[in-house]
């Protein structure tokens, strides 16, 4: 479908994103993010409310000198207090001191929240809305308004509410923008809600002149993305939203969900197709700058997205993607995975071990043993899903595969606070090559110090270790209801600078759950990775071997 | 708003739940949430795929000999085989000795997947569909049919898709299931083909001897819950989803978020208004067996659904919630939180501390101090959201209110995988009531032997101290982009077997943080809990008083 209709991207993410709970930028943080929204060419970016805090007047600053590629970057603010001159409100000065072409003000449209909120007549309201629209536009702004509590507002008073927005047109806005500030609607509701607005106020989506609807939902109905798509059917022109839909208490409309959405299945017009490309990958970096765990369940840009996990979905994808996936996981950047887990049938196995170049015969017993093994290890609480590295280990061996690259003897770990403020210690004892090797180092944790010592006794045999480096650490307690006893899952993520590998470690002691990855992770790097990159070269001649070394890359 | 209609929840955690990557449940494990359902008033439960793998058989097998209550236990199973009797078809065997009453099966509405997954004809597809229902109705069963790929199917070839409901009709199933099994349709679609399906089979909602419509919505696209609500709005009464969203890929829709829609806000009759009050546990419940961590965003149920951080927000709920919460969060056993982090104004920590009984003046600098304190320990990765124990030790220390239940001196952790397998070995050194102790303890991991070996040294002076123990251990990496080197956050939640808290500490060190998280632990359960429980069992009488005491069970 296309209807080369464009539909303006407003992205709030550090704005309205950073109220969710969890997070918390630093001022470098909103400046990395703002440029990556700039990449993918999202058209506006909402800085932040300058007047409310220092550190959102030093980002308008820092990126007035150093600006944007190609996005706007919007400053936001409220209306007017009430009873007091637009000129002489301290948050207006603050707005203006942005610098932005754009501005988004907020008002009230809900008579609720101006009798009982700000303690004000309807009326002021409305001079609030006007008096503040006019005095940016008289300073050369260019004005959004955002509808505060506008589904509420509207169910209501509706008469009042209309007036708002009159004023806001008459005043100078540009755009309208409905919010669904409780994000208690439903998409019937927006529906009609926004469809009455565009014909009360004559609004034609066609006419580049018109002033313009555009919606802003909240997420506590489960239904912002829903609501949003509903706004655009009755014309709403701008959608507002936040990368993974972070937001305060239930999150804002999902751009990363949004995005593919309107321009992939409704046709509308909103990135170049290279950028929509960009999406899973901004996405990701997003959450690692906010610091919070990806959601591998989202919809298009999760790590699970395009995963195929029970037998039937697995053999059929093989035969025709078509049949279980409802776009092309590359046109946003993501890509198809074969998920090795407990309920995995033979053919995941198969296809998984092709995927790294082991051709496996599924009438060879050894299928039926790995799958014996896997199972048994998955009851111990192994899981491979994320654990690409471990499971062609485990392969490997079973096929008589695995090289000894290194024999452990055992490990000791000191950590003293007590006599010192001393950093933990770690002796390992090994053989490598025929030789007994006893190694001992200082890490800040105890994880720290095992790492070294292994490295440092290794590297006298396999120099490349000198550039192994743990680049992730994930520590999930299974069964958190038997207290520190529980069993212990580390995921340690190693790098060589040019290759990441994932390893998993399972112990009811942190310690020894964490030795057995980075031991795995080095395992790996040494015995196939050297393997895996010789073959990646010769195949990224051919069409496809990329996505190889992407799926070893597991983030 | 009411309206009277029944709609009938259908939920399939146990089946198409379990499909989702990461989770794995035991036979055990099955029948807890298929009770716990069963509690809660869902009518229909799919337990299973009795013919796909033995643990469901034996699931069951269970619950034939002790029956559900009130729930109908419905067995899955697809259509027989291309070419083979439905007597002779191994699964359809299977699925009766299931014994269920109600049996759902599976046919393809789609003629790709007949076509080019079955490699037979559009007329043998329809032969699977009839032999197959009636060979069951024959048997006694009644019998769903779930349409699978519906919306896939139908817009392809309409005119098969019909004549496989027509089909599933004439051979006598009681409802028709639209199947979004791609999770790829758009509410718009779902509403005019769902329309046009009801129109075209002549079903009529609301005659009890007509066949009805059911849909099955995959969240591929995000709106999974939006396409459930547009089917219900076409006439559409079952339901089928799973406890938090659950399933494949990007998972089912989220009976979590639809019941409440449904319920509350569009007034069908779904469950007892005593039984809706049970979702947040049971979606907690469910998080809990599946071994993941629970959704704290999600709509209704996740614990920042009714969480409030903006200061604005804060103020306003607290004159009047309706402005910022789009429904009472006690009907669905949720609650209203007043968030301390980062952002929060002086107005948070008044409303917090109030909470625990301390009533602050504003005006007060202590005020401002606790603040900065806040901020500092915000900075170095404390968060305070999850850990309101240590939230309440930094406001009395504030406050001059802190009680020295005892000082410690530091401590020494050894754990030795060299010389033996021997369990971890902590040393404790700690000053109480003025005398000195050393004292050591053995404990399976470093963590849980720091616990006892500081336990072992108070309960001399603190015989109380035998009722604590850890019941929940949860470790975050920050900054995680630094490996073993990064910080780590861990959270320790403690019980005396009628309460539970939780306190935080931040390290490199993971055991310097685990020590931290423990000592405040215990700290908190001698010094301030027997307070609490005083004020408690005084407020309990009056109305309200309950809560507090539930915000201190921060779960």
């Amino acid at each position: 479908m296309k209807n080369d209709k464009r539909v303006w991207l407003y992205d709030t993410t550090l704005r309205d994103g950073a109220q969710r709970e969890g997070i918390s930028l630093s001022l470098e943080d909103k400046i990395t993010i703002a440029r990556e929204l700039d990449r993918m060419g999202i058209p506006f970016i909402e800085g932040g409310w300058p007047g409310a805090n220092p550190r959102d007047g030093q980002f308008f600053w820092k990126l007035h000198e150093e600006p944007l590629e190609r996005a706007e970057l919007v400053a936001f603010c409220s209306t007017r207090r009430p009873n007091v001159r637009a000129a002489e409100d301290k948050m207006l000065q603050a707005i203006l001191a942005a610098k932005t072409r754009w501005v988004t003000i907020f008002g009230k449209s809900w008579d609720l929240h101006v009798t009982e909120g700000l303690k004000t007549t309807l009326e002021e309201n409305l001079a609030m809305i006007r008096d503040t629209i006019e005095y940016l536009r008289s300073r050369g702004k260019r004005v959004i308004y955002d509808a505060e509590h506008w589904f509420d507002g509207y169910l209501q008073n509706p008469v009042h509410a209309i007036d708002t927005l009159k004023t806001a047109i008459s005043a100078g806005a540009e755009w309208l923008v409905l919010c669904d500030t409780n994000g208690g609607t439903l998409p019937a509701e927006v529906s009609w809600i926004a469809g009455e607005v565009r014909e009360k106020l004559a609004i034609d989506p066609d006419d580049e002149n018109s002033p313009q609807l555009g919606i802003h939902a909240h997420n506590d109905a489960g239904v912002a993305v829903a609501n949003s798509l509903a706004a655009v059917i009755e014309g709403a022109r701008m959608v507002q939203g936040t990368i993974n839909g972070y937001g305060e208490r239930c999150g804002n409309a999902n751009l990363c969900t949004l995005i593919p959405n309107l321009q992939v299945k409704m046709g509308y017009d909103c990135l170049e197709t290279e950028q929509l490309t960009r999406l899973t990958e901004t996405s990701r970096k997003v959450s690692e700058i906010v610091n919070l765990a990806p959601d591998e369940h989202a919809p298009f840009v999760g790590r699970s997205a395009f995963a195929h996990k029970g037998g039937i979905h697995v053999s059929a994808v093989a035969k025709n993607p078509l049949t279980y996936e409802h776009i092309a996981p590359e046109a946003i950047g993501n890509q198809r995975r074969i998920v090795i887990s407990d309920q995995s049938g033979l053919s995941n196995v198969l296809s998984k071990a092709s995927s790294f170049g082991i051709d496996l015969d599924k009438n060879d017993p050894t299928c039926r043993q790995i799958l014996d093994r896997l199972k048994e290890l998955e009851s111990e609480g192994y899981q491979f899903e994320a654990a690409e590295a471990s499971f062609e280990l485990l392969l490997r061996e079973a096929l008589g595969q695995r090289q000894t690259m290194f024999d452990l003897k055992g490990f000791q770990v000191h950590c003293d606070m007590l006599r010192s403020e001393s950093e933990a210690i770690a002796t390992i004892k090994v053989t490598v090559k025929g030789e007994d090797l006893l190694e001992v180092a200082e890490g800040i944790g105890p994880v720290s110090a095992l790492d070294k010592a292994l490295r440092k006794a290794l590297v006298k045999f396999y120099p490349e270790v000198a550039h192994f480096h743990l680049t992730d650490y994930k520590v999930r307690i299974l069964d958190s209801g038997s207290g520190t006893e529980a069993k212990t899952r580390v995921l340690v993520e190693s790098s060589n600078g040019h290759h990441r590998w994932t390893t998993v470690g399972v112990s009811s002691n942190i310690l020894e759950a964490s030795y057995r990855a980075v031991v795995e992770g080095i395992e790996y790097g040494l015995s196939i990775l050297p393997r895996r990159s010789e073959e990646a070269g010769g195949r990224r001649q051919e069409a496809g071997g990329g996505d190889l070394v992407g799926s070893q890359i597991s983030r």
